[in-house]
């Protein structure tokens, strides 16, 4: 897709964060991914894939942004509601509430931003530019290559990585444990 | 744990069916599952779970029946709420509202039951007598075994087996598939 | 399926224990399941799933008997590569290697059982009366359920359980862990 | 850690390919995996991802290689052995089997990368420098972006995303599927 720049977020209301913009983040490559709390895929791959990101890179470098773009069951999925859904799932990175204003169609920054559903992925560059959208499951292996094909852009940044799990591994000493 | 009468469930409201009680379920097997919607473990465990035992059992045999125990976040756990969340992970079985009078405690039937959280799963015989109750998660292997030992008393029904669930997106045209 | 007499295994080796027969183990339930190590079906789902069924009945009760059915690649799926393959993925019950005699065609003990491939899962009753048999994953709920209405043909045996995984389960007096 | 030239393999026989080296790939990105066929945690984890690896990128940009690095149960993980799993699993890209000369010690590649135990992961640099070295499970996130910072460094390559796996069972008439 050719890049195009990141459309404001009219967003409601913000938690674990003050307001943020594509703007106020400039300098920093943006995850930015879009959910619904009742979405079994956004529950299920999309939110833990946010927090794996958040986990893996340097915050300084990579912001993870959460936006709750409720598009049906708007008097299930409330603010209050997302409040409690984010702390029951550990959720810390920022959440924006998108805003909702025809009561037929979706919300106004998913609408900006086109997309199809829920979960949706998008990665805004260093200059604010939209590189690459994403609906429903992005593997892990291509999303880590596309978020570090932008952090190279310009000053090649290193990536750090933190969270690896416990398996069984074979050691020279020790066979397998 | 020696078996005891199954309590009354003290229900407000029943989504996917008439109002049921133990005894209206007499001569079958129930298995009743507690659960919050914005419970992580209940969303990746124990509600698949039922949703298994609803497909390996015949109906006329095993009753799985939901209960939405409520015991924080009242605002976001609404009916309301409730009622989109079974929409949403496409569950079909009955599931009823406990009822909620103590600010500061647990619902009624799950006190009833003396339930120490959620997810909970209780197996009620055909006599009406729970027999066995779990906190956490239990391992469908000993599950299926405990099922079938309550099937065995008695006549000795036979045991049905079908298969599996793909993962759902949802999507602004289409709701979730 | 109709019952019929459980075939002689025809095994030239055997692992984890003493020679067995259907006849020896008369009076437990018997969970055999034929493998072969370099099928993948088996090592991710037939194995493990034989290992959970180990830790989830009792041993005096139920016995689980692997049987190392090569009908193919049978210079790689040696004895010395068996045991190698039993002691890295810690297999220990009792694994018997079929008698392979037809160089074009499966080993002597699979044909007796005319089964079709790997994994294979056999139930054998306490009179030695095969009652079951699957090709390919059978769900644990219904393997639970099938091998506990075998145990309640009798005296009713008991269920242990063990080995329930750590999960994120929420408590009354301490929110989500 | 710094960079440091790749050392030669030590190779005695290879599959899936023509004799490889680090020399005759210069130019590419290789992902090397040091594995042993009856490794758990090899076939679990770092073989499949190697296969997705291979999946996600440019054949062009990165090779996979295969390195099998027997320091146990040598008289079960032989060549024959290692073709049979290789077809069983379908793994497709080139794997050389390491020299094994000191009886008591691991194999000569495997000395010369000093590498702790399978699987390991060696992220080799287009100009034939060791980048990066990992004993046990590398998140997928962490080794996309450490395959496209390598990648990036240069021409700024594209990375190309396809898709996923079945599960398969073996068959006496057709084999694995």
């Amino acid at each position: 897709m050719p890049p195009y720049p990141a459309p404001e977020w009219a967003v409601t209301q913000w938690f674990n964060s003050a307001p943020l913009s594509p703007d106020s983040l400039r300098g920093r490559i943006i995850v930015l991914g879009a959910f619904q709390m009742l979405c079994p895929g956004c529950v299920a791959h999309g939110l833990p894939q946010l927090q794996r990101v958040e986990q893996t890179f340097s915050r300084e470098e990579v912001a993870v942004v959460g936006l709750h773009t409720v598009f049906e069951h708007h008097a299930a999925m409330t603010p209050v509601a997302l409040e409690a859904f984010l702390h029951e799932y550990r959720i810390g990175f920022p959440v924006g509430v998108d805003t909702h204003t025809d009561p037929a169609g979706p919300p106004v920054t998913m609408q900006r931003y086109k997309l199809r559903g829920t979960p949706s992925l998008i990665l805004i560059d260093r200059l604010g530019q939209v590189r690459h959208d994403a609906f429903g499951q992005e593997p892990d292996l291509a999303l880590g290559a596309r978020i570090a094909m932008l952090l190279a852009e310009g000053s090649g940044a290193e990536v750090a990585v933190s969270d690896q799990q416990e398996q069984p591994n074979c050691t020279i000493e020790g066979g397998c444990n």
